[in-house]
């Protein structure tokens, strides 16, 4: 097993999200504790699983248009030989190669059928067969999106715990922590693609406030439709 | 702008699988035509927008890890000369270069930064700029969530504006539509990888079926704690 980060902060932002969504929305309904925190629940498996099975099937799509690909690819030096090699050739040019060389380059890489297929898929194509396996990447999406997107009902879970009702406060306390989980989302991607915490932490909670507004206030303009 | 299949899958299959379990939940609770289509539209735009973002947020973090990759490689040909020109020639080994040969290309390459850098990128680190650009992939994904899962949607919009009222056979309608939106993601899914379309459609519609019905029965068995 293994994680992939980009589908893991995939998962996480879309679980903060929408549990903030439903979280607010349950708030302005004036329901319980209780049911806030059952429907966050049931949004995180819910949609947490449904997202993760998406993500299966898009990885697989890629993998499987890679082998397409290369399939193609196979059978154009068996049956295109003179113009693939012309295309090893360009490929070598272009990289500073010329003369004898450059011969050479295409004579030693057209001699082997997996080194000639590789380059055409690395160097024309842009493909790399890159092993992200469908069951690993959807695994970290909604891991990502049951352990961060939580983090949001956390307030609520302690309020339904400790037996104290809903009042005025409640919208602010999701807000918070709500807010802590963009921050810390910003944080994870900060430390992996090396850049400041603090900075890529405020990054992502600015861009989560207004991805979080925008679905808090399409809620509320249709729910203003029903009643 | 440029399309992109997986993300385009992706927010599809996750838009019809959210769609399906909220109509099937506001069957479930008696409500109206109506606020069935009202609540269908919500999720469409709201979770189909935090989807787009989070998205962009993967795909974004996704580039500047290679761009830190390609800065440390980078320092590395500077700072480290003879390990990575070392690394170069393994390379080139490695695709059947020996002796002279391959003197000369080691040669050749590290005398091009550009050239030596992306070849380190490709073969050592397996990585491509692949020129994926965030709002490309974020609006593929959003365009496959609105457009896909509105599907499930259709016969309550019929049902909303011919002015009957829900019964019996609602549910009925709602598996029937759901199946026709994955049988299509399965489909557009086929042709993309060049693989027969009815089992392409078959496959993506029973993976659809144990997603939806797995975020049904969560949301009928959080519904049941309610109660």
């Amino acid at each position: 097993m293994k994680w992939h980060f980009e589908d893991f902060i995939y998962g996480a932002f879309d679980g903060s999200v929408t549990t903030f969504a439903i979280v607010a929305g349950a708030i302005g309904a004036s329901l319980s504790p209780m049911i806030v925190v059952i429907l966050g629940f049931a949004n995180l498996f819910a949609d947490g699983f449904s997202m993760a099975v998406g993500n299966y099937q898009a990885s697989k799509a890629r993998a499987e248009f890679i082998q397409k690909e290369r399939k193609r690819e196979e059978w154009e030096i068996e049956h295109m030989v003179e113009s693939e090699k012309r295309e090893i050739r360009d490929i070598y040019e272009k990289k500073g190669f010329t003369a004898d060389l450059l011969d050479e380059i295409v004579r030693v890489i057209t001699s082997r059928k997996k080194v000639w297929v590789d380059t055409m898929m690395k160097e024309e194509l842009g493909l790399i067969e890159d092993g992200r396996r469908p069951l690993d990447t959807a695994a970290s999406t909604m891991f990502g999106f049951v352990i961060i997107g939580i983090i949001p009902l956390i307030p609520f879970l302690i309020i339904y715990v400790t037996g104290v009702s809903l009042n005025s406060e409640s919208f602010f306390y999701s807000v918070i922590s709500t807010s802590v989980a963009f921050f810390l989302i910003g944080i994870i991607k900060g430390r992996i693609v090396k850049k400041s915490l603090i900075r890529s932490g405020m990054i992502t909670l600015l861009i989560g406030a207004i991805a979080a507004s925008v679905a808090y206030l399409i809620g509320v303009l249709l729910a203003g439709l029903i009643s």
